[in-house]
């Protein structure tokens, strides 16, 4: 049920209409930036209705396509509609979608994949074009006029004050105790007229709970009553429980080695199964006062901070299964204090994320022996979703974890390979990586080192031979003996390696049947 | 001539010895700091000094080996004579000798490449190990033990701070002048207690002109009287000049759409022939007042400061060539309220440079035609030099440009291929490409359209066909086509192109020798 009681300010009212109303405005060829991180905060209606209008044009034999600018991953009603009626001409910097994957990847669409903490820069810089619509979530309007944000913040704030045009949904679903809960930094300025972003501790607040924006500028206001994507949480596998005990046991010996203090640092960690297992561990480790300063805020930190594990998490989205979700609505007030949302080019930010040191923790699709890491590409030319913030804080944190199972595809295809397809982290940014199976600390290693320790602690058992023979060889015959590689064969060694194991437990099966026929 | 008159401690007067002695106080199997910053600010004495002990030591059939830590890289009379006499188990950050490098690729010794910013944060943490010595020429030592830098800073505040035992250099031929040009910043901690860095403009001190010291730990003095590597400066060539002309233009360009204001931002420039060049025409450039936050400032740079278009210029070392250190150290009091020189943790600072909004000129070995950049391998196992400050500032910049000349080896090699053979840069980082064919502006482009302006922009005419042909290739044949690439042939498709194209023409001549036995 829509609320109208949620548009405080009267003469704003006037601007309410239809989705389909709205959508209508939106011209076709416009850059539009869209609210939305990792399933939170992205609107439900207007994509929907703007799809329909893209579908009827493509039906008329006409071309309507746009530019979708959004924070991070959104949600079937957003990517997936889009896509599905070739909707998107260009997207940008991250997103997750099935049907979108499957365009960019057949060619039918552009896709620019870019560090999350870069995209209001480079909006500001002109980097990118003009936008020219904004559409955004919020949860309410103030009688100020002020938009109280909903479950992300993302590029909010960029593209309210960059859009030529803004339409806004107001979602009754998302609680109104978020409004608070928000810090939105209006201090960011061009260079040369730069200033330090005065954030010392992850609970600091230096901005507004509310974003500024010209009443001139909005266009539409859409009401909505709709839930987020909110996933619901499947507990941890078996090996997103063993890297986790991987992880937890390395931290308790970089405390006592003093590299980390008693305390721990701030925690990142990307999304997914691995990290709620890290997130679930952390609730029996002798820490206390946990704090994170991360992107998404997931079940696992969520239940961190509910048993008081967690004094404090900044993020720039609530990203919650239903379960956690109707937690959070039925007592949001007690969060207050606990969580803070900010615009991700603060959430990401570089200087912030250096000067607090923090833990940081991201998965991969691959990484090589000597510590280059691949999170984007299969067989490097097909894009999984995208880099996300994991190279704003890998880059810049204290300590910068990979981690991934060994193997993917049912153990048919390893995840530690001789050199990956495409580097989203240069070796000189990865220092730990780890698998279900141990844990490399690179730190201060040579490549050679590196590769040794790579393969003794991280490979999966089965292709553990494969790659000691691959660096064997490179040792071997490599025309230089720093990062020892055969170019012609650094791709397809294990593909060939593991295909000619299957043929000989093939041949070894049928051997077996006919011994067993000869009997 | 030493000059004792240098040392103005008197009690620390005890501590001179000659480098024979002072040599003789290092133990085999440390870890030793040395300064030393692109051939300015390096030991020149007690490296040599050690290299003979450890020859003599191998002699006898003993192992003497060291780790050797720097800033960057430094002369032959210290990585040089180290390598000579296969003096160092390890090697970091940063190395450019060329006997060093035959030892590392020959894999005769280890090397670690770190980005720049990263070394003193490692060094604190702990992640490197125990510092055993550190090795530091200064200019002087001042009445309370304070020293006075030299011509660089590099990592050796850190190094001064770490060690267990101190080694000075006292080196006449610095000019004492330098004194108050430092900037040492004391203010970085370890998280979580750190603080903003405040600096907002190239020209803010933030912090002494001394390095602190504990007395303590100087366990020996040696007076030298020796100059800087300082290389000859060789005047921009053809490609050099065209480079350099091209991105004027597009920095022209940049300030007519907005995108830079009218007095630019300032300028980070890697060294050599190109950055000169660069430097060389920023000279009839319609700008006044330019500043520098760079690394190394070298003749070109200085130049402008001269000639006063350059107001102001931060580096971590002077690295001048004999004819402009004359001209600097004639008249050097004239430089001080133009040039700062700082610990390279805060010239490479990632917030710092975000900060000030950088235009990064950068050289590399090889880039990709996506966009991917290879600043440190040759065919992706040998070392060349190392990161260096590289990443530290295309991450970070403003602009993020990255300069080479579109062949190597005498036209024999394309630098710009369809796979680097090692990234250091990834897509995400790489904005601007430019070789003296032209111009790649990647901003705001998927994969395909960087390809495409790549090949078209950069690409050297005899490679431009083989370079389109892979593209057209990869775009048939690829598994996906957000990043198109023939995995089997991204590192081999540009060497058999071009041997098949040499037998082509060598068959050519063939004909026609054959065509004229025949008339």
């Amino acid at each position: 049920m829509s609320d109208t009681s949620r548009i405080r300010n009267l003469a704003l009212r006037s601007k309410i209409m239809s989705a389909e109303q709205a959508a209508a405005l939106i011209p076709r060829g416009s850059n539009v930036g869209m609210s939305g991180f990792t399933g939170a905060g992205y609107p439900k209606e207007v994509p929907l209705a703007l799809a329909e209008r893209m579908n009827a044009a493509h039906a008329r034999g006409e071309t309507f396509r746009i530019g979708v600018w959004t924070g991070a991953s959104t949600a079937p009603e957003l990517d997936g509609a889009l896509a599905k009626v070739d909707g998107m001409e260009m997207r940008l910097p991250y997103q997750s979608d099935p049907t979108c994957r499957k365009r960019i990847n057949a060619g039918e669409m552009e896709y620019i994949d870019i560090h999350l903490s870069h995209v209001a820069q480079f909006v500001w810089g002109g980097f990118l074009g003009n936008l020219d619509v904004a559409i955004v979530e919020v949860a309410g309007i103030r009688e100020d006029g002020m938009l109280i944000p909903s479950s992300s913040i993302g590029n909010n704030k960029t593209w309210l004050d960059r859009a030529d045009r803004i339409i806004l949904e107001v979602n009754s679903w998302q609680n109104l105790a978020l409004e608070g809960m928000h810090d939105v930094y209006y201090g960011t300025q061009l260079p040369p007229n730069r200033k330090p972003i005065p954030i010392v501790g992850v609970a600091d607040r230096i901005g507004d709970t509310f974003f500024r924006c010209d009443p001139q500028k909005i266009i539409a206001i859409v009401e909505t009553d709709k839930p987020d994507r909110n996933s619901a949480f499947s507990p941890p596998d078996e090996n997103s429980r063993l890297i986790a005990e991987h992880i937890l046991e390395f931290l308790a010996h970089e405390v006592k080695m003093g590299r980390l203090p008693k305390g721990l640092l701030p925690l990142q960690s990307g999304v997914g199964n691995v990290a709620n297992a890290v997130m679930e561990q952390l609730q029996h480790a002798p820490y206390d006062n946990l704090t994170a300063y991360t992107e998404v805020l997931q079940d696992g930190m969520f239940n961190l901070i509910r048993s008081g594990k967690m004094s404090f998490a900044s993020a720039t989205a609530l990203s919650l299964s239903p379960d956690a979700a109707e937690e959070f609505n039925r007592d949001a007030a007690r969060y207050h204090d606990k969580i803070v949302l900010r615009p991700q080019e603060i959430s990401n930010h570089p200087e912030v994320i250096r000067r607090l040191g923090l833990i940081a923790m991201n998965g991969l699709i691959e990484a090589d022996i000597y510590g280059n890491v691949n999170s984007t590409h299969i067989r490097g030319s097909s894009i999984m979703n995208g880099i996300g913030g994991s190279g704003d804080f890998a880059r810049n944190a204290w300590l910068s974890i990979f981690m991934t199972p060994s193997s993917a595809k049912n153990g048919g295809i390893s995840c530690i390979v001789p050199m990956v397809t495409h580097v989203d982290h240069t070796e000189h940014d990865v220092q730990v990586i780890v698998t279900e199976q141990g844990l490399a600390d690179l730190r201060g290693l040579s490549p050679k080192k590196r590769a040794k320790v790579v393969i003794e602690n991280c490979a999966h058992p089965v292709f553990k031979d494969a790659l000691k023979e691959y660096s064997e060889m490179a040792l071997k015959y490599s025309l230089g003996h720093h990062t020892p590689h055969i170019l012609e064969e650094a791709f397809t060694f294990l593909p060939n390696w593991q295909a000619n194991r299957e043929a000989r437990e093939a041949w070894k099966e049928d051997s077996v049947v006919q011994a067993d026929a000869w009997k």
